[in-house]
C-alpha cells in the first residue's frame, strides 16, 4: 500500500504525518508553529522531508491559499501567511513528487473519499472558522476554475456596502458566515466591541434571549448563502466543517434551504473526516495524481 | 455531415429548423405560438417531426425548464409553460433519438462551440431577458448538478427580504438583473407603476439623469452578482445574452468585477452565436450524444 508524507500548512500551525491509501494516519503527528519567514517554513518542510521521504511514495501538502491547476505551486497571496509564501519552489524540496492543494479543497476531498459526502455526484464543503473556506466537488473532480482559485466563498449577502470583507470588497458570505462574522454581529447588536464569539455561544447555551437572537441571525445568513449555492450547483449535500460548524442546527438549515430553492432537495451534513482531514484529503489526491 | 431537427420551446414561441454539425442553420425557420395545452405542444412537435425526421440523424430540443441528466425529459415545472409540461414523453415523438437540454444551457453551449466562449475552460452564460437564465460550462461539460437543474441564477442580492422573486423566495439575482427587474427598479424610484423598461432605455439614450441613475443601479446589481460568480467559478469569461444584454456596458462591468474578486481576472462578453443559439446549442449537444 502506498504512503504519503502529508503536511498541513496554515497561518498558525504546520502539521505533518504519514497517511496510507485508505486515508489512515499511520505515524505520529508532528506539529510546528508556522514561522514568519519563507526560510523558516522551508526549513521545517526540508527537515521533515529528509527524515521521512524514503518511507513514502509522494509528498502531499494541504495549504492555505489557492493552488494552481497543476498542483505544483501556490498562486496569489494568502492573508494569514508570510508575504511571498507563493514564491516557495515546493518541487525542489524532494526527489519524490510534491503535490499541493488548497486546504479547504483537501478537506472537501477527504469527506468525499472517506467522510460524509462519499458517493455523491456534487458536494460543497464550507469550513466555518475564522474565515470561510470552500471546496466544491463535481463528478469526481474538484472545481478549480481556469487558474485553480475557484470555490472562493466571496459572493454578496448585500449589495449596498454594509460590511467590509477581509478580501477588500463588501458584504461577502465570508464576512457574514465566519466566526469573525458572529463576533461582528454581536458587537453591532450589543454595541460592545469586547464581546466574543465565545460569549455568544455561551449565551445561547444558557438560554440568553439576546445572544440566541444574534446567533440565529448568523445562522440565517449561513442559510441564505447556502440557498444560492444550492440553486447554482444542485448539490447532493453541503458539508459544514471548521470550528464553528459544531454549533449550527443542520436540520433547521436544511429545512429552510429546501423550502427556498428551485433545484432539488439537498442535505446539510456535519463533516466526519476528523481534525486532520486537510492532510488526509491532500494524501488521497496525491495518490490519484501518481496513478 | 450529420443533421439535427432542432426545436426551441419557449413560453411564447416554438421555433423549428434543421442544423448541421457545424452549427449552421440549413433550412427555413418555422415559428409557432406556444399552445396553452400539452396536446397543442405535442401536436406541433409531432407534425414537424413526421415531416422532417427522415432527413435528420437526431431530434434536438432546447426547452424552457430544467432537463434531467440523461437529457430525455423535463424535470420540475416552468413558470411560463403549460402546467404538466414535464409530463410530455418526448422520447415517444420520434424513432430517432430525442435529445433535450435547458434553453440557457443550450445557448451557453452554442457560444462555447461556435461563439465568444470558444476555447475556454470555464464559462458562464447569463441570459438577461424577462427573467435571467444561466448556463455554466466547466472543462468541456455543462454543469448539471445531481438532478440536471444546476445553474439557476437564484442567489441572494440581499438577505433581509426586500423584493419577492418569481421563484417564491426573496431577493434572488434574477429579480435584480432581469428586464423585469429594471422595470421594478424604475417603478420604485419614480413611484410610477406605468413606467416601462423601454422608458428607461429611451431615457438613458436621451441623457435623462434620473433614468440613467436607475439604469446604472440595475447594471451595478448585475455587476455585484457576477463578482460572486467569478469568485465561485473562476471563469475565463462571463457571456451576456438575451434581449437586455445589448444595453449594458461590458467594459465597465468587467473593470468593476476584476477590481473586486479574489480569483483571477475574467472577461465580460456579449453573446455572438445569434438569435437561434438555443437551437444551435441543442443540435451541437445532440450530435455529441450520438457519437
Amino acid at each position: 500500500m502506498k504512503k504519503a508524507l502529508a503536511f498541513d500548512i496554515g497561518g498558525t500551525k504546520i502539521y505533518n504525518t504519514i497517511i496510507d491509501e485508505n486515508g489512515k494516519i499511520i505515524a505520529e503527528i508532528d506539529k510546528f508553529h508556522t514561522p514568519k519567514t519563507i526560510e523558516g517554513i522551508k526549513e521545517i518542510l526540508a527537515n521533515q522531508i529528509s527524515r521521512f521521504e524514503d518511507e513514502v511514495d509522494v509528498i502531499a501538502i494541504s495549504t492555505a491559499g489557492a493552488v494552481n491547476n497543476e498542483n505544483t505551486a501556490v498562486i496569489g497571496s494568502t492573508g494569514n501567511l508570510v508575504k511571498n509564501y507563493r514564491t516557495i519552489d515546493f518541487q525542489k524540496l524532494s526527489n519524490k513528487k510534491v503535490f499541493l492543494e488548497n486546504d479547504a479543497n483537501c478537506a472537501a476531498w477527504a469527506e468525499y473519499e472517506i467522510g460524509v459526502s462519499k458517493g455523491t455526484a456534487v458536494s460543497i464543503m464550507l469550513t466555518l472558522g475564522t474565515g470561510v473556506g470552500g471546496g466544491i466537488i463535481i463528478n469526481d473532480k474538484l472545481l478549480k476554475g481556469k487558474s485553480g482559485a475557484a470555490g472562493e466563498m466571496h459572493f454578496k449577502m448585500f449589495t449596498d456596502k454594509r460590511r467590509k470583507c477581509t478580501c477588500g470588497s463588501w458584504d461577502c458570505f465570508e464576512i457574514y458566515a465566519s466566526g469573525t462574522a458572529l463576533k461582528i454581529d454581536a458587537e453591532e447588536a450589543l454595541n460592545n466591541p469586547e464581546v466574543t464569539t465565545y460569549d455568544v455561544i455561551d449565551g445561547v447555551k444558557n438560554g440568553d434571549t439576546k445572544m440566541t437572537e444574534i446567533f440565529e441571525r448568523w445562522q440565517n445568513d449561513i442559510t441564505q448563502g447556502i440557498i444560492g449555492l444550492a440553486n447554482l450547483f444542485d448539490p447532493d449535500c453541503v458539508v459544514l466543517s471548521g470550528s464553528m460548524a459544531q454549533f449550527v442546527d443542520t436540520k433547521k438549515i436544511e429545512e429552510e434551504v429546501n423550502n427556498n430553492i428551485v433545484t432539488t432537495p439537498t442535505s446539510i451534513r456535519l463533516a466526519g473526516a476528523g481534525n486532520y482531514s486537510g492532510m488526509i484529503g491532500a494524501a488521497l489526491l496525491a495518490f490519484r495524481s501518481i496513478k
